[in-house]
Order: C-alpha cells, then sequence, then structure tokens
C-alpha cells in the first residue's frame, strides 16, 4: 500500500509517503506559509503519486467533529490566513482518496499506539513539550474529541516555590504552557533552554510543571502509557525527574505496577522519535483507507 | 426485561430491578456492613428475581481489568473486610447470568449517556462531590478504565486565595477532595455544609475548587456534558458559581458555542437525579446483557 502523510506544523509541513508497516518511505519538507501556498506544496507533491488515502495531523485548533459545517477547517488561530481555512477540503477536490484527519498530537499519540512506545496497548497520552505544549489522548482504542479535542497545554498550574515567572499564555498566563513550554524556558531564564547546563535548576522546575500535568492525567484518564515529546523533551535528564516528581505526588495513591514499580517504562520518549508526527499522520491515513 | 442493578456505597448499598427503558421497578436499601454480611444481603434479594442479568457500579478502587486475576475484586481500601475481596466472584458463583461491573461514578457516566443530562451524547464526564470526590468518564461512547480507573477527585488544586486550610487528603492534603469534598466543607468552616447559608463564603470558595476540576476536565478530555453530583451539589447555588468561574479560567480558549454562550446546559446536575448510581448500575447490566 501507498499511504500519504501530513504532518502539519505551524512552522514546517511534512509531507510522506509510506505503507502498512508504518515504513515511510519518501518525505519532503517545506516552511508553513500563506495557506494557498503551502497548500499548493502539498498538491504538488502528492500529484501523480498514486495514494490510496492521506492521513493528516495538523496544529489546530481545528474543527474535527464530522458533524459540523466547518468539519475540516482550522477554526481560530493567529497565522495569517489560516484562521478559518478549509484545509481539508482544499485537498478533497484535488484527491479522491479517504482522508483520515486529526490535531497534530492526536495523531502522534495514535502512531505511537500503532507502531511506537504504546504498541499493543488501547490507551495512552502523547504530550509535546516545544513552542508550545499539546497533548493527544487515545483511549480504550479511540482517539479522543470530544466537543472540540484536548487542549491539555493549558491546565492550570501550581507555582513552583522558588518560580517567580509571570507566565507567558496570552490566555491563562501561569499555565502549563505559559510556565513551562520553549518560550517560557527562554524568558524565565533569559537563555534558550538548549544551551542550559542539564544540571541548571531550570529543569528541576520543568520537571515539577511537566509532573503535574502528568499526575493529573493519570488521575482523570489512567492511560497505559504516558508519552512525552517535543523539543524541549530532548533534554533526556528530564525524564527521571519527572518520573519522580509524579511518584512523589501521587505519593502511592494509584496502586498500579506501572506507576509504582515500573515508572521508567510507563513515562517515556517518543517510541517513534521525532517520526511520530508524521508515523501519526499514516496511521490516520490507513484507517481512513480501513486498514 | 428484568435486569439487577446494583449500587454499591461505602456507606449503603442499593439494589434494585429496572427494565431496558430505564425504569427501576424495585429496590431495596441497607447500610455496607462487612462483605460477606453484605453479599448475603444482595444474594438474598436477587434471588427468586428472575433477572436476566446483573449490573454493578461500586465503591472502589476496584480491579476493573477482566485480563487481570483479580478482575472484579476491591483492591485497596481501608473498610475492614473489604480489601482484596472478591466482590464479582462472590455474585457470580450464586447467579448464571452475565454481569457488568464498574465504578459507581463510571456507573452514574453512564446511566447519564444513557437515560439522563448526556442523553444522545457520546461523551461525558460525571463527578461526584460528597463525602469524598469521584469522577466518571465516557469518552467516544465507550466508559474509560485504562490502567485502573479514573481518580480525579485527586487532582492537585491551586490554592484559593483567602483559604489557610491544610486539607484534609491522607495521601494528598490539599489535593480537589482533600479541600472540596464535604468533610473538607465541615472542618474548615467548623459546621456542615447543609448548615451553611447559601450566600456563605464558603460556597464562594468551593465552586472555585470543583471549577478548576472541571476546567481541567474540559481541557484534557472536552466531554460534551459535565454532570455534577453528589451530596454537595444539592446545594444549586454552586451551580452558577462553578459556571461562571469556569469561563473566567478558560477566559475564550476553548471555542465552543457550549462553553461560551451555553455554558447553563454544559454543566449541569445529574438528569436521573439521586437515582444516576442505580440508573447506571441498570445500564451496565443492560450493556452486560447486551441490549
Amino acid at each position: 500500500m501507498r499511504i500519504g502523510a501530513i504532518e502539519a506544523g505551524g512552522t514546517k509541513f511534512v509531507c510522506g509517503i509510506g505503507n502498512e508497516n508504518g515504513t515511510i518511505e519518501d518525505r519532503v519538507s517545506f516552511p508553513t506559509e500563506h495557506p494557498q501556498q503551502t497548500m499548493d506544496n502539498v498538491i504538488a507533491y502528492f500529484t501523480g503519486k498514486g495514494v490510496e488515502a492521506i492521513g493528516i495531523g495538523t496544529f489546530g485548533p481545528i474543527d474535527i467533529d464530522p458533524a459540523s459545517p466547518a468539519y475540516g477547517h482550522v477554526t481560530t488561530t493567529p497565522k495569517p490566513g489560516w484562521s478559518g481555512f478549509d484545509f481539508l477540503g482544499t485537498l478533497k477536490k484535488e484527491f479522491n482518496v479517504p482522508f483520515g484527519w486529526d490535531t497534530d498530537v492526536n495523531a502522534a499519540a495514535f502512531g505511537e499506539a500503532t507502531w511506537g512506545a504504546a504498541k499493543g496497548f488501547d490507551s495512552c497520552v502523547y504530550y509535546t513539550v516545544g513552542t508550545g505544549i499539546g497533548v493527544g489522548v487515545y483511549s480504550e482504542g479511540k482517539l479522543v474529541h470530544g466537543l472540540v479535542h484536548p487542549e491539555g497545554g493549558h491546565v492550570l498550574t501550581r507555582r513552583h516555590k522558588d518560580d517567580t515567572f509571570e507566565g507567558l499564555c496570552p490566555y491563562h498566563g501561569d499555565c502549563l504552557e505559559g510556565m513551562a513550554a520553549g518560550p517560557a524556558i527562554e524568558k524565565r531564564w533569559k537563555v534558550k533552554g538548549s544551551e542550559l547546563p542539564a544540571d541548571h535548576p531550570a529543569w528541576e522546575m520543568e520537571a515539577y510543571y511537566i509532573a503535574q500535568a502528568v499526575t493529573g492525567t493519570i488521575l482523570l484518564l489512567s492511560p497505559k502509557k504516558v508519552i512525552l515529546g517535543g523539543g524541549v523533551m530532548h533534554q533526556q535528564q528530564l525524564f527521571p525527574m519527572i518520573r519522580q516528581e509524579v511518584q512523589k505526588q501521587l505519593n502511592g495513591y494509584v496502586s498500579a505496577e506501572a506507576i509504582l514499580n515500573n515508572i521508567e517504562s510507563y513515562i517515556v520518549p517518543p517510541g517513534l522519535g521525532d517520526n511520530a508526527g508524521l508515523s501519526g499522520a499514516l496511521a490516520l491515513g490507513l484507517a481512513a483507507a480501513g486498514k
């Protein structure tokens, strides 16, 4: 099978072609520009490639309610030209194949459950911690949509005792994204996170905030795997700190081996590495093709 | 059809018989005692009643993983005799019918989705705020189990600016349950919540904490309906305060009509009133019967 995959990010688009085993056979990447120009690039890439379906995992917020007149549209975004843009409809006009359509983070969660760190499990959550913070939720064998779609990057946090940073979120100030996304780290410490040494106190603080989100997710959803990806999570030293802080916050309350004794294999980086997004889009495409 | 329903609470058990329309035709209630005595009462009630299936919504924590050797057991509870008790197995020995088995709050969520406030929706969350705080999650047409089951009553809260109460949770101190369950209200204000007037500042504080849990749930799960039940929620004045606080906390970020403009019908009391638990158990029994 040849399945198309689109990882639509706020900064760049990655388009690829893969098969039913999750192998990405070809890929191309270009910057995210005005929607028409960006779509022209997408259409040019897939034209003549003979794909049987296309899966799209995209930045948002987007409309993923099939019953909505705006299904397939980007909804409200400050990104010029994208607010209200009919992303899915534009491509449907060009390619007469089934489409998968979901958020980038739901796609990543689905890719991880299909071929990655949560393979064989019927639930996982996927957090991306980078320029923003997003979360994809896969539960009881289904991606969670609900009223809109998960926006768990904006949960309120309890402030770290040593933290006086006011937070950067234009909506919530000191929500998770406002306190722990890449730009917050940079603003708080006056230097990019990637330039801070692994033993800098920034990381203990960062782990504290991310752990709160993970703890809250475990309590509300009880996922079988927690996957933490995105640029900030390239700081590998965060993982043991987050695991320890989650155990501290839960304090033995959730009586599950995975949390009490095997947390190293419970809170993990993406099994698909930086391919999680594109592989997720591929998995959405495969599902749309009915495979 | 005649379907058995068991609402197993920490203080009392309610057993009943209902039909496929959700009508409860008969019911009985008795105190929760040592498990064998309690089960004797349950067995005596259903014997000879000719039920085609039995649904159980129970206090927990419980094992709801069908692949687990302890499936059907109560796991860890301070309640004398109940820790490790094989609740489901004890009844299966007596009645050769299909059984539904889930937490009391998942059952309530399912009952509300079947016949109550979330009828016609494929997702809802059900919070009970009483002696403790529990949450049931129904998402994409399925009850959420995951690793264990939701325990969202124990999420961390951000402290109210006027609140110096240390919190009552033996595991987490000032988590949601520790700050906002009935015993926390009583200890903080030195009087039972039911004796506080509707305009007492206790309720603004209570609404603040419950709203945090609701806001976090909306961000992570995007449920199509949020149902708030339990003894504390008999204080009807809480609803408008919670709705307003949720809107304030979200600050327009989740762009959904239900939240922005119709929150009165989005955050609601149980449509089944105080029958939510027993009706939920009935819905579990019906599902087990394959209806």
